[in-house]
């Protein structure tokens, strides 16, 4: 745990309490709804770290296509064509699956059958109580027309992270609550059956700051038109950095410019490893006389350098369908071992073993 | 369909619409939640039916208990003891497993992801229309406490019975709202992918009326202390009919009584075979000059004989544990296959077959 409490780029949540405990190779569950390809906010907010954290820990990568249905019914052709897309980007990200268990949340019916049996020990009001599932519910304009499996997708997410027995989980902050619930969850669980079955887990957090949306709204993504994805070609990302917002009122190289909310300082901040040099940089340009163009020639530089090799990778990768495929069977059967294994034993402290 | 509806007992519902285009052996589930050993009350209800209608539909006997966990969190123990109890009362009232297909609920996993994937058509607030669970959640006295999957067990329902793609399902009329949100999110379901995957229901409504409860209430129930269990001893059968509520107006012989809301005749109307005899009998006792323990004498003769065999049957299974486990062993296999082509039909409609 210590050497994944110093890593840069996780943290655990503050109030995660004792980690001393945890093993050397803790079980990390993480994963993403396959709605789209990832982009590069999700590069930073989450795939880089995995790639590091897969050689400290036990991780199991999801994708979700299920958790994506919940708020995609009618939609389901976007969610199932991109679940190649986003395993493609995690092997182009540098995901090796030797180290990683990839696999798809609806081949693994054990995950099914365990939410459905945590869905007894939540009420329908806690679930409404939940800020992060308050807020998604506000974005996408539901009202009270909630698709009852969306409502009820925090319990399918905490048996997701229960059937792996998961210790630690990447969220970032504003998904901590669904942490909360995961352990509430696995709390009355185990104290309705009087034994420790399931095991709780711990929120950790991201040390990076999210990527910002090209137009320099707080978060990139697709579906906003502000995003840069994994695959991008050399012209993409030239066009991408093109158009970022920088600072409206920097109209005269002279002038004064400011460095909060300017997103090529914050993707120089998340890209740039001479960061000495970008705090210069960034000095510079509050005193004035430091030009938009000149910065967005050197991140435009470690941006083509940073995202070429991915996008070679991906390409590669992409012609080779019946090797990625083998990689998700082979991912998604390790899956199902662990998930059956925790589903036997919540199954016998339930008594639900007639044949037996 | 024809000689369905022509059955003493089970009537389609007046809008099931045209039945023409069924089978002469329809697809029929049923059920029981697994929370106590099943008495007279469920005898008449649809106990009875059912063994009549093994004969002429694709019989379907569904031992719920997943729904029965859905509101007995904490209380699984008293939900698994009681499956091979049901499991028992079944086969003593004359279910036979050649004919009807027994089967565990939560034996079929099958039947958790189809619940799952159709709770994405139904919002929480249309769920929490649904009449029969408004009269339930009043009744258990949850208030805002609901438990998510106890507020979701219709769609469990409807999973149960799109999974057997059940065409007639006996129901209570209290029952009907939940036919109606099966029939819905079928339909749903088809409209979205755009094909005709799953099949609805007609709910097959019980002509005999409900028998009411020893003290008069409405409902017989093992919780109201008011039942009277199927393997009943000839003892507690005496016991029972001797305690049935009358008339409490009625008290000297001579004197006249009444009929409606009276239990003994409420029995004698649900067994007693001589139905001439028993109107003479009403025709006497509202004129005066029959007392309640002919009457009494008269019905616990036939509960004997009606009972006796069920009786001797139940205990002669009860100590043939192999044979049940085998019974239901082979029924859950069989239900498992029938479930298993449904969801493979609606994996494939969503397209969740990556493997194949």
């Amino acid at each position: 745990m210590t050497s994944l409490a110093t890593t840069d780029s996780f943290v655990p949540a503050a109030d995660a309490g004792d980690t001393s405990s945890l093993d050397i190779r803790p079980v990390v569950l993480t994963g993403d709804r396959t709605t789209g390809p990832l982009h590069l906010g999700h590069y930073v907010g989450s795939l880089r770290a995995r790639v590091e954290l897969q050689h400290r820990a036990d991780q199991f990568l999801l994708l979700a296509d299920l958790q994506a249905m919940t708020d995609n019914a009618g939609r389901h052709q976007k969610v199932t064509e991109n679940v190649f897309e986003v395993a493609l980007d995690y092997l182009a990200a540098g995901i090796d699956p030797s180290l990683s268990t990839l696999f798809i949340q609806s081949q693994v019916p054990e995950l099914a059958e365990l939410s459905l049996l945590l869905m007894n020990y939540v009420t329908v009001s806690r679930l409404e109580r939940n800020p992060t599932i308050r807020e998604e519910i506000r974005q996408r304009g539901f009202e009270r027309d909630i698709p009852a499996g969306f409502l009820a997708y925090p319990v399918s997410q905490a048996a997701d992270i229960a059937a792996f027995r998961a210790q630690l989980v990447p969220v970032g902050d504003d998904q901590r609550p669904m942490i909360e619930q995961t352990n509430e969850l696995v709390q009355r669980f185990n104290a309705s059956v009087d034994k420790q079955v399931l095991v709780s887990c711990q929120a950790l957090l991201s040390r990076t700051g999210r990527l910002p949306g090209l137009d320099g709204k707080a978060k990139m993504s697709k579906s906003l038109g502000n995003s840069l994805a994994l695959g991008a070609t050399a012209a993409d990302i030239r066009k991408a950095v093109n158009r970022m917002y920088t600072d409206d009122k920097h109209l005269r190289v002279e002038d004064p410019g400011q460095v909060e909310g300017n997103v090529v300082f914050a993707f120089l901040d998340a890209f740039d490893p001479e960061t000495a040099q970008v705090d210069e940089l960034k000095a510079h340009y509050r005193r004035g006389g430091l030009g938009d163009s000149v910065l967005k020639r050197r991140l435009e530089a470690i941006l083509q350098d940073t995202m070429a090799p991915i996008r070679q990778r991906r390409e590669a990768l992409s012609a080779e369908r019946g090797y990625l495929r083998d990689v998700l069977r082979a991912g998604t059967l390790r899956a199902r071992e662990r998930a059956a294994s925790t589903l036997g034993d919540v199954r016998r402290a339930l008594g639900l073993t007639y044949f037996d």
